[in-house]
């Protein structure tokens, strides 16, 4: 595969590990990246002019690291991600996170000046480290830090140990990630009580040590938490991303928070999830209807086994609060395939095919394709 | 290990896939997830009663399933996720989830009579397979699907094959998901125009096909999206969960749709991003002030030069737009090695210590070592 000319658009550059042992998976994984991440189809279903130019991924280098690992930068174009947090995760490693030989090793912003939407992506961090410096005052020194923990202590015992630690002059003492909203030390009552010790305690030592609450739940219910405690004077708060979702943790700097903001990487390793439970048991908990997956065959990795039990477990859920659900098999469904894959699935499905209609040609060859893949499916007896 | 009784209450019933070759590993690793997942502290800083009794995870039983692999099902107690969607996502995969040697396999709820406040924390699908065949008037056969792409058409384009794939009578039609709100298909514009083509369509074959778009943005912009889409008369909405979070999710079905939602797997393996760069330049980018992260030789797996490339991230971005943070290794920081850890990362840190202090005893005894703790950071000349 030759590399492309330097894309004449604002690009996020971005740097893929890739597995591959010979030449032809190189090239057909490199392919696949340049398509996947934006346009989503095939080259062959490209007929657009604007989108062939301006939207497909452009290949800048290739670089052999290791015996069968492979450094592949691309650019693909900043408009695509729309100036949107959520989005720019999607362009960044959307679909690419679930291919198995493909890891996201780095990127690189396009400048200020070719990019000067950046803020409305992606916001930054707003106080860094001088901010936390001035707040605690500590200057020239590394900060001291530690968590108010276990879940299950009475709130009057969290209190008890913030004092202990802000009298020992510990700068942060934040709450452990797992002190949520529990009966045990709610999160009001545990929010007074320590920034009262920790206040009481820096008046003795004439310290800035800060009390940094834990917050967690869902985006109403988290922006309520972060009210109340700004209201309270608390001097920085503490949130998982991974967990609430990094675009909200972008709205939450960006629009509302007054005051440092310090991530913690639980769920961070979100992907070691088995599949099936992953989308089979946990979308569904969380409210899916239906539920969109790779189907095996395709260009992912998902094993025939793997979305047998996927598919089980959406339609004939083991957990008696669900009801059953649909699952939308996809991700390079061929034409010539349907029919395997509706015997595969029988009924309960929606089957999801995308680049093995557009592949059919013009609209007239798309329009009969999809008729008769209607038709198809229609007259299917399992 | 010996297996401990039947919890005596209500139980989140997880089995975890842990790899260790050997029983000594196997029997360290079981140890960790029955403290990490809830109380987060050795088992020896536990002086609590009622949090030794009722918080601490409870071992169930160990099945070897091949070489070196595992079945650990361990019981947490329920209330532990204080019936919060995000704070039950970190009880069951949080931390443990950035183990390398852990994978989520399974997990089963209590039943509706032992946890009646489910749907606090997981609203499941309202409306399923049920409501989504009701929708489209499809019985006894497998929906079809198909998406609009690629991303840079034009609005008119996209409603035109809208309408084509209507007319051919796929059921239901879906935004790519990659299609945000870029400027070359605004969201508002490109709803109308989809509504309006797969209407005509419909009205000509009598069929009852829908077009699904998708919503991508913070949770903000998302609920407007949806709010949008339900006054202009949509059926079902796609969104993926993992760009957006899981809680968010909850919240949009629990509070605000009154539709479908379709699930989609993007981002759905994000784990497989260098850690350094998720938490070295995708958290700070995403507005962290500073960032929590596991540090070399504790519980965790990360190694020095990822650990020094993660802080080196967080202290001199690479990114022009991004100022400095800071780093705050964590995750199992023996209080011995606080001075090699000092050494290691300078005076740019918070150094973040939990169980190792709390591993020194009574409060008297844990007050000391903290005064030490700051006594050794303070007077640290690098």
């Amino acid at each position: 595969m030759t590399e492309t000319s330097i894309a004449p658009w604002p690009a996020l550059r971005v740097t893929y590990r890739v597995t591959a042992e010979n030449q032809s998976d190189l090239d057909a994984r490199v392919e696949s990246l340049l398509l996947e991440q934006t346009v989503e189809l095939p080259r062959a279903a490209l007929r657009d002019k604007f989108v062939l130019e301006n939207i497909v991924g452009r290949l800048v280098s290739i670089k052999t690291i290791g015996a069968d690992q492979h450094n592949v930068v691309i650019d693909f174009p900043i408009s695509a991600t729309g100036n949107d947090p959520a989005q720019f995760l999607n362009v960044l490693f959307g679909n690419s996170s679930i291919q198995d030989h493909v890891a996201l090793a780095d990127f690189k912003l396009p400048s200020a000046k070719e990019w000067p939407e950046q803020e409305k992506a992606l916001p930054g961090p707003q106080f860094g480290t001088a901010g936390l410096r001035n707040i605690t005052g500590v200057h020239g020194r590394a900060l001291t830090s530690t968590a108010l923990k276990p879940i299950g202590l009475s709130t009057e015992r969290l209190a008890l140990l913030c004092g202990l630690f802000a009298s020992a002059g510990i700068d942060i003492i934040k709450d452990d990630h797992g002190l949520a909203n529990q009966s045990f030390h709610p999160f009001i009552d545990r929010v007074r009580a320590c920034l009262k010790a920790v206040r009481e305690a820096n008046r003795k030592t004439g310290r800035q040590s800060i009390y940094v609450p834990n917050l967690m739940g869902t985006p109403s219910v988290v922006l309520e938490q972060l009210k109340f405690a700004q209201d309270e004077g608390v001097c920085a708060v503490m949130i998982a991303p991974m967990l609430l979702g990094l675009p909200f943790m972008a709205e939450i700097v960006a629009n509302h928070a007054t005051l440092p903001v310090i991530a913690h990487p639980s769920f961070g390793g979100a992907t070691r999830i088995a599949p099936e439970l992953l989308y089979g048991k946990l979308f569904p908990l969380y409210g899916a209807d239906a539920t969109i997956f790779a189907n095996f065959g395709g260009r992912f990795s998902y094993s025939k086994e793997t979305c047998r039990k996927l598919a089980d477990a959406l339609t004939a859920p083991d957990e008696p609060s669900l009801i059953p659900t649909l699952p939308m098999p996809a991700g390079g469904i061929k034409y010539r395939n349907v029919a395997d894959v509706l015997a595969f699935y029988g009924n309960e499905v929606i089957l999801l095919i995308g680049g093995g209609l557009y592949e059919a040609g013009d609209d007239a060859a798309l329009s009969a394709r999809s008729v008769e893949f209607v038709k198809h499916v229609t007259e299917f007896k399992p």
